[in-house]
């Protein structure tokens, strides 16, 4: 596991030539893309709250030819709803056992493990992490988790996590730079 | 009171022996599972959050063989909801008078209390904490509380406070290991 | 103004003799009793989040005899809601112009200011903050408030500084401790 | 980029210059009026956060005669309910192409950008801060906003920044020691 440190990523050569492999970014939900709270009305599970820069960069990586899915334990309205605006690839969701499901999602699309990368901060998301090619923590997973990944990102789950973990996806696949330069272009304009 | 420190949780003689004498866990909300916020809508209360981690830890202490169950001076359809989906073992809820409810609970269920551990967070749960056999505040109770308890966790409330004391004490009792070697297990295949 | 510092109130003899002068106490709502977050629907406001221990220790202030009031720019039917499950003596709501709100409150009720201790956090409490007695602020509230205060508490507002000025105030006034007793006079019985 | 440090604004020549040329205030939402939150339930998004002060800021801003608009890629009915309470003078809102929405507006309103400031925090905002006279940016904004922009300012988007991004345009005016004597000046007839 390598800390990464805000502003100035490290790429060291297996990682980067692991990123050049991947065609799938699975991402686990609460504690990855939501800091872990669960909002219960007298209903259930009543909403979630997603971070907008974590929205940005999912739809950069699919521009970028990635395709991005959820694996979560738990299913919601609220879930589903933001997976749709994002137009998610994969929607795996209400598996509590997560080794099975990504057992079964690799064996009908043919996927390679070493093809997948997987994003997850609690126990029940180490088999994911052993099998996946490469893999990331929030900075706010717990011990075991930071343990297992290729990469820990300074953010912590719902504060932007997984924006870190595809910029720096993107950037070790050299797609990031032109991705954005519809935006940073224009500074030199200036 | 020991202040516990992230990652090397300590184990002293007198509470593994506590630990190991516990039949139930009963756990405040307000401060404990939550983070104290009450969202109040013009119905009155709408919402709680809960945290994730918590809920999975509390599914382990059930696989564990132990009972967990909720002592509340509030009451909302939110907080029952939660309780159904975790299906915990007690809820004594609306109890202003916590001291009552819980040697009321103690004699209806034959408990002795050295058999429960208790988390509270505040001056109203002074009078349970000095009556159960073992005793845990999360990061940010009341002075008055951490002062009191035998073990004050790393994580404030609804942050993981309840995961850190089921964590402890299932460790303390030695199931913890084979409880999460479904999971950690795997990450030895790798 | 004086900070205060967690765990040790300091107790001037000016400010305990202000403190025993005091009949009511009247409190701002956003920033104060909340962190500020305005949570807007597509209807207006939907919810504001209180906290807990704010909650028990306003019934404490009024067990003492206080009378506890709001004070605030701002109405919604969720304060409303909090307010009267509070059972809350005054709700001076949606009142822009706080110093004649607060001018014609005492006016009503033959108060003098010095009667009246009170907490705001933002500019549009300076005017009041000059009427009363004995005022206080939240740990985040805009400099000239803090500077204006006769006394600062560690707390931000909406976690808990409501809890932490009526702790102050009913400790100088020598009711803290029996109005408590009912749950830490417990702690000795272990 | 200059950062500013709590209690002492810079006011270096240039900027004031740059102020008081200003005759409209845009700002993005997600990330600058709020702290990048995006709350869903299952019928898409529920709510936003914003925060008491910043709003107590706009309304200042349009009292000193400058006109206020958002300019955001987003729309939900939270949003326009809280522009509608405020009062704004443009809600630019649901548009991607935040650059292009800019210059619609730009030439409509025959305004030059020296005469808009803005305030932004993440890529897409880049284009709308090469453009514009006078810029901000929150302290959590993306390392390549906080170095495009004349201004970062201490509180992080959803706490204040919009606050403090005007308070600093009024003061660099010289208006808001007057806009806020109604409250200031009454701490001096204590």
């Amino acid at each position: 596991m390598k800390q990464g440190s805000r502003g100035e990523a490290e790429f060291d050569l297996d990682l980067v030539r692991k990123a050049q492999a991947i065609e799938w970014l699975l991402l686990d939900v609460d504690g990855v893309l939501t800091d872990g709270h669960l909002f219960f009305s007298g209903r259930g599970e009543m909403f979630k709250a997603f971070h907008v820069r974590d929205g940005l960069a999912i739809r950069l990586a699919r521009e970028a030819g990635l395709q991005v899915g959820l694996l979560s334990g738990r299913r919601s309205a609220a879930l589903v709803r933001r997976a749709t605006e994002l137009s998610l690839d994969a929607q795996l969701l209400g598996r509590e056992d997560k080794e099975r499901a990504l057992r079964s999602f690799l064996a009908q699309n043919r996927l390679r493990p070493a093809r997948v990368a997987y994003v997850g901060d609690d126990l029940q998301d180490l088999p994911a992490i052993a099998l996946c090619g490469l893999t990331f923590a929030p900075a706010d997973a717990v011990p075991e988790v930071r343990a297992a990944v290729d990469r820990v990102v300074n953010a912590p789950g719902g504060h932007g996590a997984v924006r870190e973990v595809i910029e720096w996806l993107l950037r070790a696949r050299g797609s990031w730079e032109s991705l954005t330069s519809r935006w940073t272009g224009s500074s030199s304009r200036r």
